[in-house]
Parts: C-alpha cells; structure tokens; sequence
C-alpha cells in the first residue's frame, strides 16, 4: 500500500488534466492539417463560423450582465451574509472569485468547442472524398477536441479551487458558476437551433419540396450555425456543468466524512483523474476499419474507456488502500449507465420495435405518429428509472457498511451514491467527444451538399451522421440518468450544508443535527415536493413557446425572400438568399427568451425556502428530480423515436419519401426537435442548477422563512 | 351542544342516503316522462342503448372473473393469512365480503349511469324541438340522477360495512373493491370512447368531409355508445371511487385518532351527509331561464351547493361542538378547489389566450398545434400544483395544534389534510351531475342531426354541448386535485396500518411506531419514489397504445364499408352501414386492452413492496403521486385545450373551417382525445387503487421483504 496525501493526488489531478489539454491541443493541431481546398464551402463554412461565434458573443454579452448581477449578490450573501455576525469577508469573495471562475472556464469550454468544430466539419467534408475512414477520422478527432478540452478545464477547476480555497462550499459555488452559465447556454443554444432547424424544414423540405442543406434556403447556415451554438457550445456547456457538480457533490460529501486531507477526498480525485485517463486511451486507440461501420467504431471505443477505467480504478484502489466497497459502488454506476444506455437505444433505433411501429402508425395520419411516439416515450422512462432506483438502492447499501462520520450527519451510504454518481460519468471525456462529432459530421453533410460533392460523398457523410444520432440518442440516456443520481447526492449535500450551517449559528450544538431527514409526510416537505414537481414543467414549456414563436417569425421571413428575391426559388446562377437576416432573427429570439426560463427556476427555488425553509426545499429537489427525470427522458426518447421515425420512412419504408406516413413522419419530427434537443436536456441543467442554488443559500433559509 | 353518537350520525347518513337515492328515482321519473315521438331518432337510440348495455354486460363479465380471483386472494390474505398465527378467518370474511360489495356498487352505479343517460339523451334532443330551457333541465336531471345515485350509494355502502364490520381497515377493503373495478371500467370505457371517436372523425370529417354524427358514417354508433360507457359509466365508476377512498381515508385517520365511537368518526360521517344534502339543494334548485346561458347554470348551482354546504357544515360543528379548527381545513379544501376549477378554464377556455395562441399557431402547420398545446398543458399544471401543495400545508398547520393521539403516529395535522380533501370533494354529486349532464347532451345533439331536426335545433344542442365540455374542465381539475390530496391522506393511513400491523405482530411494544417517518434520503424510500414515478408514464403510455392500435383497426373497417357497401358513400335511401361491426370492433379492442394496463400498476406495487418493504412503499406512493398529478393534469388540459382550439377555428377564426389553421387543429383534438378522455383521468383512479393496495397489503410486506 502507498500512501499519498491530499497534495499529491491534486497534483496528479493537474497533471492528468494537463496531459489531456495536451491532447486536445496536438488533435486540434492533426484537425487543422487536414488538406481543404474547395473554395465554394470553404466560404460557406465561413459564413456558419462567423454566425455562430456572432452568436457567441452577443449571448456571452447578455450572460456576462447576468454573471455580474450575480456575482455582487454572491459577494454580499455568502457563505455568510456581510452584515452576519460570523460573516468573513474573505470567505465571501473567495466564493465570489470561485463563481466567476465557474462561468469563465464553462464559457471557455462553448468557445473551444464551436473553434474546433467550425473547422472540423470543412476538413470532415473534403474527406469525405476520399472515403468513410479519413472522414470519421477528422469528425471524430474534431469532437476529442472537445471532450478533452471540457474534461480537461474541469478537472483543472475544481482542482486549483480547492487547493487555493481549502473548503468544499467554494467548490459549490465554482459548481454554480459552471451550472447558471450552461443553464442559459443550453437554453440559448437549444432554441436557436431548433428555430432554425424547424423553420428550414418547413419551409424547404415540406413547402417547396427541396433537398435539405439547399444553398436557396436563406434559413440554411442558421440551421448549421444553430448545429454549433445549440448541440456543441450548449452541449459542452452541459457536460462541463454535470460533470463539477457530480465531483462537487462528492467532494462535500467527501469532506463531511473526514475532512479535506482526509482519504475520501483522496479517492474522488483518484478516480476523477483516472476517468480522464481513461478517456485519453479511449480517443487515442479509436480506429474504424476502411469500409468499417462508423457506429461500432464510436461504441467500441467508449467501451474500451469503460473497461480502462474499471481496470485502473481497482488498480488505484488497491495500491493506496482505498476501501474495495466505494470500488464497488462506482462499478455498479459505470454498469448500471451502460444498461441505460443500451436500453435507451432500444427505444430510438430504427431497427427495433417502437421505432417501426411509430412509423407504420403515421400511415393513418400525424395524429397517431404523435400518440404512438409519445407513447414510447412514456414507457422508454422505465428502463432508465429502474435503473436509477437500482443503483441508489445498491451504491448505498454497498458503502452503508462503513458507518457513518462521528457527531456528523454524513454516512458512506450517501457517499457511496455519490461515488455511482461519479462512476457513471467517469468517462465523460469519451461521451463528450461522441456528442461532439454528432453536429460536426452533420455539418460535414451540409457543405457536402452545398458545394455540390455529388451523391457518393453524401451518402459516405449520411452514413456519418446517422451514426451520430444512434451514439447521441445513448450518451444521452447516460448523462440524464448520472444527473439524477448526482442530485441526489447534492441532496445529501445540502443537509449537510444546513446542519453545518446550523452549528456555526449556534442553532443547535457541536455534535448534533438540525435535520436529521427529509421526512415526505411532514407537510412543508410535501408542500416543496408538489412545487418541485411543477418547476421542470414550467421550464421546458417556456422554452418550447420560445421555439414556438420564433419559428412562426423565421418561417415568415423566409416566405418573404422566396417571395421577394427574383430567382431565387428557380435557383438562378449568382442569386442568394439573405442568410444573415435569418441568423438574426434565430439569435435575438434566442437572446430573448433564455433568460426567463432559467431564472424562473431559481426565483420559484428561493420562494420555496422562503415559505418553508429548509424541509421545504428538501421536498422541493425531490419532487424536481422526479418530475426532471420523467420529463427529460420522456421528451428526449420520443423526440429520438419520431426522428428516426421518419429517417426509416425516408429509408423507403411505409411507402417512402412523399407518402402519407412520410408527412405525418415529418410533422413528428418538427414536434420531437425541441423535445429532444431544447427542453428535454435543458432539464437536465435545471435540476442541477435548482439543487446548487439551494445548498448555497441553505444559510439564508435556515434564518428567513415563513413556516 | 347537542349530543350524538357514532350510530345516530350512521343513522344519519343513511336516512340522507336514501334521500339522495328517492331523488334519483322522483329526477329518472320526470325525465322518462317527458315526450318523445320521432320514430327515427327512437331507433337509433335503441341502437345506442343496446350497444352500451352489451358492452357492458361484456366489461363486467371480464371484471367479474377478475373480481372473483381477486375476493379468493383477498379472503386467503387480509387483513392476515390465514395461516397467521393472529389469522382470524370472521375478519378475512368480513374483508372478503366488503371487496365484493364495493365492486357490486360500483358497478351498479355505471349500470344506472347507462340506464338513465340512454333515456336522456333522447328525450333532451327531442326537447331541444321547443328551446334550450326544456332541453337543458332534461339533460341536466338526467346527469342528477347519476350524481345521487353514485354518492347516495358510496355513502350508503360506507355506513353500512362500518356499521356491520365496525372496523376502518374493512372500509378499505370495500374502497378497494370500488376503486378496481373503478380502474379498470374507466380504462375499459376510455378506450372504446376514443377508438370510436377518432376513427369517426379521422374517417367522417377529416377524409370524406361529411358532417359529425352523419348516419352513414358506420362508426357514427360507436361513437355514441362511447360517450355513454367512458364518460357515463367510466366517470360514475370513476367518481363514485374517489368519493369513498376520501372517506376512507378519513376514516382509518379519524379511527386512529379516537377510535370508531370518537367525535372524529361522527365529524367524518357528518360532513359527507351534509355535503350530499347539500349537493341534493343545488341540483333541485338549479334553473335557466328561457334563453339563458347553460353554462352558468351549471356553474351557478355548483356554486350554491358550495356555500350550503359551507354554512350546514359551520352549523353542524357549532351544534354538535366539533372543532372548528377541522372546519376550516375543510373550508381549505373547498375555497382551494373552486380556484383550482377557475384557473384550469383559463387554459382551456377560447375566450381565453392559451386557446387562441394554440389556433393561431396551427396556421404554420399541424407540428405546432401540438407544440403550443402541449406547452400550455404543462404551464397549466402550475396554479393546480400550488392549490394542492397550499391546502396540504395550510390544512396541516390549521389542525396540527389540536395535537397527537396518544402513543400513536396518528396526528390531527394529517387528518386535517384528509378532512380538505373531503372538503374538496363534498360537492361530488354535484360535479357528477354536471359531469353527466355533458354525455347526454353530446349523444343528443347526435341524434338531433341523425334525426334530421334541423339546423336550428342542432344549434340549441350545440349550445347545450359546448357548455358539457367547459364546465368538464373545470370538475377535471377538481377532481384530479382531490385525489392528490386524497392519497396524502392515505399515506397516513398506510402508515397508520404498518405500525398497527406491526404492533399486532408483536415487532415493536404497544404505544411504540415502527416506522415514524418516510425520510427521502432512505435510499429504500428513494428507490420506491423513483419507480413510483415510472408507473402513471407506463399505465398511460398502455391504454394510449390500445388506443391507437384499436383506432387503426376500427379506421381499416370504415374504408372497408365504404369502399364495399354500394350506396352507402352517396347516401342512397335505405342503405345502412353495419355498426354492430364498429361496435363490436371497439369492445373487443378495449376489453383486451383494460386489464394488462391496471394490472401492471398492481402488480409494480407488490414487486416494489416485496423488494423494499414498507419505507419503500411510501416513497413509492410519494413518487406516483408526484408523476401522476403531473400527466394527469397535463394530458387533461392540454386535450382541452387542443378540443377548444379547434371549435375556436371552427367558429370561423385563424381561417376558419377548412383552412390549414384547421386541419392542423383536427390533429391536435385526435392526439387530445386519449390524452384527455383515456389517459388522464384513468391515472386519477390508478394513483388511488396502488395506494389501497398498499395499505391493505402493509402487513404481507412488514414480513416479507429482500431489503
């Protein structure tokens, strides 16, 4: 057995995180060398570059005002009110600094990765010229960018924020930073996106019966900037943010148990850094044969990820004598997330059951592609769960054993949920990278289009992009289902913070627990439960109405250019459309409505712990966490379903391209757009959000509230 | 202070009881009296009423094998195996028998429901001949006879086994009868009304562009008969449940709270008595004048049984000295349920924004129409989620100081909250009456048009109709509302039963609980709560399904008739199509599809028991009512919202009949059918019936469970 301290495994926490930024750099590095020359997508790739770093910035601009605002209410109110008695202001604008740091590096993480991807998706296009293997190759290294970049900054970020900090609250607050940052960013993106995508289709391939990525469609590089700003930055913004708070919840946890030096806080940044290790091996061993199949390619590689670490985690655990059941309970996540995600898949691959079924149902019209694929969806959520309620279940029973910290309300069953929570996104770095090559390989396939590559380059990137969204639909299953674990760990960790709270206000002595439980039929508890419940709903309905009503306005700009620009529906030579004006009006709806829905969810959290006070949030996060997941799934898989729904029509099936279920099919998929890819993961964000905001304020309640 | 014991109150209830019920018999007299001459409309309402009667008759052979294997699980099992050292098999009987007897009066009132709505419906059209007054006190004394029926007999029944078994746990045992049989007639009934429904419209209206209820359409029938089997007999079996399981839950609270001779027992029966008095003074004085507005009659005599029922109930405690504090809870519940009606009818109101906003968004196509509806179902869960939340709390807080029974869990709080939900629920046979009252006037405007009465008349139906349909928003959301607070009162009386078991078990001392409270962090609580959020999604995605495939079934038949009855499409003279065949279509379709639906929840409830035992079983409870309340209220407005969107283009706005705005708007009302007539009120009886399962079954998991 070797013994390290607290220190050296940060240390080896940096260096790990170096190695992989390392990484990230040389495969930006490998992206950029790819040859390019075709000068008529070069322009167009161009064009979606400068639409979706304007985006960028103008949103930036919009969060950096609302980062501020929050930043002075941060500094005036915690840890510990100014005007507190036990206030020290120290401690107020380290937390202070830590937020900001949160936002910046979550930022940075959106800003790398519409860097790499509006490059990578030129060079995945001109490779594709020269076959499936080159193209995969850049697509997916494009994405690696990515996964090591956002794996890397975190790890990085929490790591130096504790070593500078000392104390886990701060980690919570960087937490919060990363979180509120990818929770607009998310929204943001999500809508932009999906108003473009919407609007495109509509108008293009519904309307006007013209091909999808059609240069005349003036809402055409919105569609592709909106793949960038919506599926890469709000993605990465995502993951960045899922996978601190997941470390975050830990660490709390960790340090209750024993403090900052002592073993548990050890063990989460072994296993944390070993996870992007692993990570690394995954991305750099990736290969796909010369005709090879581009799914098996991705999926064999988070497989190998999965086995590294498993591997490397025991090895670690045996070395510095770590205890073989938190072992136990990390291995339970990394199983129990690999479950999810192939049962995930069951419900959104063209090749099973509902899918099919879905699209035999829209030969009677849209009416029953909506009920049969929303059905899907309902029922797709039971897979996940179980698995959810198993791994809580078995990651606490598994830790329980180790007992519990003295004089303190912490247990290693908690902990050991924490440590599943932790397991299941260990190889976050590959699920990223995954995520990533999705839009970039969907971009590939619209300048392959636009630039006029002929049909065998587009059906090599077809191929790519089909690929993309078979992997998406399981990453996705994945890091909704670590998100739900890791808030109950941050439920864990907000007890935690009110009890500690409570004995520093001299509310009840050294040694003893303000709350002991959450108890469901004590009736504050129950009241923030049924509250919880509706929150998840109100913020994905407003972002939808937001999608809703942006659409309606983009689609009326583009009936006015094809109306308005001669030529330009015939196609003349030299015509082309506004595409800025698209942009635009894509951007300032986005701009618009990012805001309200977000802050809606911290404002109705605050107003629970002003009414009943601490219990009450309790209740509150877990009826947001029940609500949350069912939500989340449910529009997340039927939006998958009735997508591939109509790719299995278009595949010539039910009649095929033009037939009765291929237009109901496609009204599917306008519904499951801001399904799957506006609220259904935006959920996700919320949920975490709502629970970091409730353990930092936990002080603040604990002294203000009605009953 | 006058006082009155337990049997004066009993005494009591069953003379209002049989007042209830002379009523119904005077109101079915004066309605079978009125006039009826028209040959044609004669017959096809024989048509419709030996369609419902046979269906019915088929449903209830289904349900009473199910019954018959359930009453033999039941008397081996409850309240002890017989095999139990404790085993007392005059208990098992006496269990055994008030099942039975609960099935047997739920099931009657759907007979009487069937009975009097065939009878109505025909003489309300034909009264529609000399204006709205006559047609409109036909239909509504039609719908009355249901509501006293159905509380008159609920009330009857209760009195009944409490007086003869003289024990709450049996007043379970009969709940538990009506609510499965409740359960599976309301999913049985649900299916075939939107089978019918959808496959009418889809083949009728949408295709072939021939009016609503045209008698050559063959699904015209079956579609009638729906109205009457789901929202007739589904709602009676439906309400009639949720009436019983509110008092028994009181019940088991009150009888924990002082046993079955205390004041609480006699407050309990008191108010049901004087809520059914109450309702039986709004009904006889409900009056509309010669021209007047039938939905504020409706809601007029709502709002008068309302205030009679708040001042007997205010004079009653005065008398009879019972605590105030309990009234007010009730009052809660009653003031909390009128605002919850209120708020539901601005989402599904045309006069209303959400309802204008859903049809101005179908002008851009039929995936909006569903994605602002759908939006606007979940805004709309929010005012009712408050509601509840608030009148727990408040309810808890109002009676809590009145304190603890002694060496019991059992506390005033809680039974203050079972006491608001029975407030809630107090108008009951009002909201059945009204509830009723818009089945018959849906078939009677089908039998105005089938009966060429012409245009005038049809419109006075019409007025009649569209009137049912607002004033059924409004009781949905009462009654969802109530069954939410409802299962919070039973979740004390599954607690109450697993201490009472356990103390009868010897497993803890006497005055000693076993389980004191349902903590969230318990993982075993947690794991229950995340399945039990599961199971409403899975139980709605399975009758929605049925519905589907059914429709698609039925859909086939119609173009098989008209494709293969020469005549029939032109409307030749004395062609008729086969409606036996849709009818029979629909029944079969249903009658296999009911049962696996509720069986599932059942049988998720055991599994969830027998892994995690008791604690697991009140998250599990917790989690279905989190996720019940939810899609129930969801599903129910955001279909009335799309059903009033559509009647709102049809009255000639966004383009009016034939526009896009319209097609578009048909697609959100056939997606809405099952959510709003099939799903979302079936999750209401399917939360109520796990929960009753639970606490009857709390004895078998406290001595067999894995965790």
């Amino acid at each position: 057995m070797v013994n390290i301290t607290t220190q050296m495994v940060q240390v080896f926490a940096i260096f790990v995180a170096f190695l992989a930024l390392g990484f990230a750099a040389w495969l930006y590095a490998w992206v950029k060398s790819q040859p390019s020359s075709n000068a008529r997508i070069a322009e167009i790739g161009e064009y979606i570059r400068r639409g979706a770093n304007t985006f960028l910035k103008r949103e930036y601009l919009v969060l950096a005002r609302f980062t501020a605002v929050a930043a002075v209410l941060i500094f005036v109110l915690l840890p510990h009110p100014l005007w507190a008695e036990n206030a020290d202001i120290t401690k107020n604008i380290w937390m202070t600094v830590s937020y900001i740091f949160g936002t910046v590096l979550s930022a940075l993480a959106g800003k790398i990765g519409i860097q790499i991807a509006t490059i990578a998706n030129i060079k995945s296009a001109e490779a594709a010229q020269k076959g499936i293997k080159p193209s995969f190759m850049t697509g997916f290294r494009g994405g690696a960018v990515m996964g090591m970049a956002v794996v890397g900054t975190s790890l990085l970020g929490i790591a130096v924020v504790l070593m500078l900090v000392g104390d886990a609250t701060s980690v919570l607050g960087f937490s919060f930073g990363a979180s509120s940052l990818a929770l607009f960013a998310k929204a943001g993106g999500g809508i932009f996106t999906k108003t473009a995508d919407i609007s495109a289709d509509l108008v293009g391939k519904v309307e006007l019966g013209i091909p999808e990525d059609d240069p005349r469609n003036p809402a055409v590089i919105a569609d592709n900037v909106g793949d960038n700003v919506g599926d890469v930055a709000g993605m990465g913004a995502d993951l960045f943010d899922s996978n601190v708070a997941s470390m975050a919840a830990a660490l709390v946890m960790a340090t209750a148990l024993g403090g900052i030096a002592g073993k548990n806080v050890i063990m989460v940044f072994a296993y944390a850094a070993v996870g992007l290790l692993s990570s690394i091996i995954g991305v750099a061993t990736a290969r796909i044969g010369k005709n090879g199949d581009p799914s098996k390619a991705l999926n064999s590689s988070t497989y190998v990820t999965t086995a590294v670490y498993a591997v490397l985690t025991a090895l670690a655990t045996f070395l510095f004598g770590f205890e073989w059941r938190i072992w136990g309970a990390t291995a339970v996540g990394l199983i129990v997330g690999t479950v999810i995600g192939i049962t995930s898949d069951y419900f959104t691959n063209d090749n099973k059951p509902p899918v099919q079924e879905v699209a035999k149902a829209s030969k009677s019209g849209p009416a029953f592609t909506i009920l049969s694929g929303f059905s899907y969806g309902l029922l797709s959520c039971l897979p996940a769960l179980i698995g959810i309620a198993l791994s809580a279940l078995l990651a606490f029973k598994i830790c329980s054993p180790l007992g519990v910290a003295i004089g303190q309300e912490a247990e290693y069953g908690m902990f050991g949920i924490s440590m599943s929570a932790l397991g299941m996104l260990s190889i976050v770095g590959m699920i990223i990278s995954n995520d990533a090559y999705g839009p970039i390989v969907d971009n590939a396939r619209g300048l392959a289009e636009m630039g006029g590559f002929g049909e065998k380059v587009i059906a090599i990137t077809d191929e790519l992009d089909s690929a993309g969204n078979t992997v998406k639909a399981v990453t996705k299953g994945f890091s909704i289902s670590a998100a739900g674990l890791t808030v109950i760990s941050l439920l864990g960790a907000f007890m935690s913070e009110v009890n500690t709270a409570a004995r520093e206000l001299g509310i009840i002595a050294a040694g003893e627990s303000f709350i002991k439980n959450f108890d469901i039929m004590d009736p504050t508890v129950f009241f923030g439960l049924i509250i919880g419940v509706a929150i998840p709903a109100i913020f994905s309905a407003m972002l939808m109405l937001g999608v809703d009503k942006n659409a309606q306005r983009m689609v009326a700009e583009i009936h006015r250019q094809f109306d308005t620009i001669p030529g330009l529906k015939e196609g003349k030579e030299g015509v082309k459309p506004d595409y800025d004006k698209c942009i635009d009006i894509a951007t300032s709806g986005a701009l618009k409505e990012l805001i309200p829905a977000g802050l809606v969810a911290i404002l109705a959290t605050i107003a629970v712990g002003f009414i009943g006070g601490a219990r009450a949030i309790g209740g509150y996060l877990t009826g947001n966490i029940a609500s949350g997941l069912l939500l989340a799934l449910l529009m997340s898989n039927s939006g998958g379903t009735w997508d591939n729904a109509k790719k299995y029509v278009e595949a010539g099936n039910c009649g095929g391209k033009g037939s009765t279920a291929h237009k109901s099919a496609v009204v599917g998929d306008t519904v499951g757009d801001p399904f799957k890819d506006t609220a259904g993961p935006s959920i996700n964000t919320q949920i975490t959000v709502v629970s970091l905001v409730s353990s930092l304020l936990a002080v603040i309640f604990l002294q203000l509230s009605i009953f």
